[in-house]
């Protein structure tokens, strides 16, 4: 047993615990200020906060090790894969060890007669499509950090992207994990056939933050790629108008592989930045993908330029490959182009009934007003999931504050309509003190229970997800560590 | 308190509980023993028990209040939706009640602008898409028994049917459910927008089998009919050709609407009994549909056509709607048709990585001859979810051992080749004892830690699922109703 925190110095058990995971992952060891600097936060960059350790293994042997070395000497721990998580979900704790898992990148197996891909969490998303990709294949779901992010990642983030509306999120999209528990017992959920008998704790494991263990292998499912894809740019007078619209494309039974929404503001900004030949003087504009084969994505075509034309809009559908790549790449573009506008900038994450769109939109633009800040709106709009964008700038006194303010309340919103507080970006930090409005008292004492079912020391990314101070009581412990709140001395901005 | 039950009489305890359930369902609580012998059984026929009570609440609250009257009093609680479980798990206890969702069925609102139907737990499975087909939609998943079973029973389950392949199973087309805890608290898990915050409570009740509370209400997705089904039947001489075309189609990328697989010793006695025109002398069968709009699937089906053909096989499409419908009156009538050629009939439900489907079917013959017992294979070829039929004769000595032993034999096979012991029916009591076959004991703690997570007095259908007799120790609790084994007295034929 190491010496109690109280009794040692920040760096002398900074060292102590080193020397401990060295033992067991001998070259994957951080333990120097600049080293660690480095992981110091996650995508959401108004947070940071110095791990006490970082370690890198590089086998699930090795990661069995260093959870069972963690858990008894009761030491939080925090996975991470490639730190582009948006809800701080990667935040280290400065006395917690940061368990990076970017190291385990192999591929382990390709399977076209099951469908599926076998890999180490550590691979990116778009390294799956790149090994299938030759056979006409590909992995659906796509994040925009998809060049960066790990599978693992995904896995802990139940992560989306553009096309989620017709091919899932990553909980659609996996057949099996295996995973180390708190323990350090390795266990196996689901697997290539994606059935499972018993309880489903792979479906619970996807979105679980990190929260219940650390996973170290990961089933995918792969897709035939569409043999055609089209894309058919709308604009509309009016922000309601285009809502309509969206509610009315999966009203009218058609299921777009992608549909994007832009207000003028997102519009012009991405306009002035790379030039897409987004129109002029439109309130609101759709990108909409239909993909299959030829003759289906005609019907899908003609249906969805009907329904655009009958909700007041104009229907434009690119003629060429060319075409199509320059209007996506606007929307790709889009939160670099804020920079233009605005020095920062919060990207917010909800989810609403589609019927709701119009009345949020409305009640967005009032928020706007009252904490006198700019934002607009890029989100994936036929899965009702907005990333509104909040424009500010840290340098001016209270501005940040009243980003933070203006975002709590979008997520407040869009509870209030019958949505969630995240879509595919998670809880985290971010969110947690919001858990409350979604949740019932006893809603979140079941998802304790549950937490705690796999991790009752409260080691596991304490402080994310959970909003109060907890403790498995009930299941007969009592930890401090339990949920509770992070460190006050993180530093944002 | 009522007096425990050592104290009393069956009947009296039988008749004090009744007295405290019809003070929470005045008019729904059965106890004279006519009225609860015709809910002693679901569909695993070869087992039989009468509940000491039934009740059949029709509000949210009367189960609340019945949920919070049983965990008080300690007596166990088994749901039941329309007891069409293939696998046991609404089959009553002796020392329990029963609650019957039946009354609950109203189909509480249809929403096309978010592709949603929120319905009671009673509503069946056909009425849900009864209720949206004027309108050109319906719900996806269609088990055998869609006009009898419960979508409660369907949550339970996670249920699949002919179309899961492509179309997924329960756990793919349910976007929330509102349950009651065994503490009477009511939580709403997930909604109309499909996502959520905090973990994934909704992925882990779907398919918990009435381990974790009970489902009063449920908020489904609705598609859009496809406009045109066409339907292919391809024989083979040899079964693995068969096997081996399933993975080539898989393979090639095609996602069929359905893909089931008869050998011939089923084919022949569907011929026998209602003539679909099934060719003489094929060693297997598959029937594969294709749907989409006219284009994709005259693209699919030429491909199919082609597969078959390079498997050796011959592909004969249905030229109208009579024909198509004529090949699937013969798979649809397969159960009713082992009648002609044995007096009894377990079916076997399991899942395997299709690649292993010859291998399987191979070794599944030897076990055949092993057991002296006949066997014939129907099943959703295309998703590898196998539904062995083993023939047998209850009046002779030991044939239905001999039959239990076999079908015990198939599952392991299907654990032996990297598959799973359930497919579509759940593991009640019928694959109870073989979760140690598929499952280490890592995995089972972990689940059973995760059952106690809501479930801490383990008085939710007990004696399902769980294999051993297990405690909340590690919560604190040590509770003798725990996964307890069932009754030895249950009656099996």
């Amino acid at each position: 047993m190491l010496l109690p925190p109280t009794d040692q110095s920040i760096v002398a058990r900074r060292q102590a615990i080193a020397a401990a995971l060295r033992a067991i992952v001998p070259d994957g060891v951080v333990a120097d200020e600049s080293g660690l600097a480095t992981f110091d936060a996650d995508a959401l960059s108004a947070y940071h906060q110095m791990p006490l350790v970082c370690v890198l293994p590089s086998t699930r042997e090795q990661v069995s090790e260093v959870l069972k070395f963690a858990v008894a000497e009761g030491i939080p721990i925090v996975p991470r894969g490639a730190g582009t998580s948006l809800s701080g979900g990667a935040l280290p704790r400065e006395d917690g060890i940061l368990i990076g898992m970017g190291r385990m990148k192999r591929i382990l197996e390709v399977d076209y007669e099951n469908g599926c891909v076998v890999v180490e969490p550590g691979v990116t998303n778009a390294n799956i499509t790149k090994a299938v990709e030759a056979n006409g294949f590909y992995y659906a779901p796509d994040p925009s950090s998809q060049i960066a992010c790990t599978i693992g990642g995904n896995v802990a983030e139940n992560s989306g992207g553009l096309h989620c509306l017709k091919y899932g999120l990553t909980t659609n999209n996996l057949l099996g994990v295996t995973m180390v528990l708190p323990g350090g017992e390795i266990v196996t959920l689901g697997g290539k056939s994606g059935a499972q008998g018993g309880l489903d704790l792979l479906g619970l494991v996807t979105g679980s933050e990190g929260l219940l263990g650390v996973v170290v292998e990961v089933v995918v499912k792969i897709l035939r790629k569409a043999p055609v894809t089209r894309t058919l740019m709308a604009s509309f007078d009016t922000v309601p108008a285009a809502g309509k619209c969206v509610a009315a494309v999966i009203a009218g039974g058609v299921v777009p592989a992608a549909m994007e929404f832009m207000d003028r503001r997102a519009a012009e900004a991405i306009e002035a930045f790379n030039q897409p030949g987004y129109p002029a003087g439109a309130e609101a504009i759709l990108i909409i993908d239909a993909d299959g084969v030829e003759a289906d994505v005609t019907h899908d075509m003609a249906r969805i330029t009907e329904i655009v034309t009958a909700c007041g809009g104009r229907a434009v559908e690119a003629t060429d490959e060319k075409q199509r790549a320059r209007i996506w790449s606007g929307r790709k573009a889009a939160f670099a182009a804020m920079g233009r506008i605005a020095p920062d900038m919060i990207c917010m994450d909800g989810t609403i009934p589609r019927h709701a769109l119009p009345q949020v939109l409305e009640e967005m633009a009032q928020l706007s007003d009252h904490y006198g800040l700019g934002f607009c709106n890029v989100f994936h709009a036929g899965d009702g999931n907005l990333h509104p964008l909040i424009l500010f700038d840290v340098m001016k006194d209270g501005e940040f504050e009243r980003a933070e303010a203006f975002g709590a309340d979008i997520l407040r919103l869009c509870v209030k309509v019958g949505g969630v507080l995240t879509g595919e970006h998670g809880v985290g930090i971010e969110k947690r003190d919001l858990m409350t409005d979604m949740f019932s008292e006893s809603d979140l004492e079941q998802q304790h229970r549950v937490k705690c079912a796999f991790d009752s020391g409260g080691l596991f990314n304490p402080g994310k997800v959970f909003p109060t101070l907890s403790v498995c009581i009930e299941q007969g412990h009592i930890h401090a560590h339990g949920g509770k709140l992070p460190h006050p001395n993180i530093p944002r901005y």
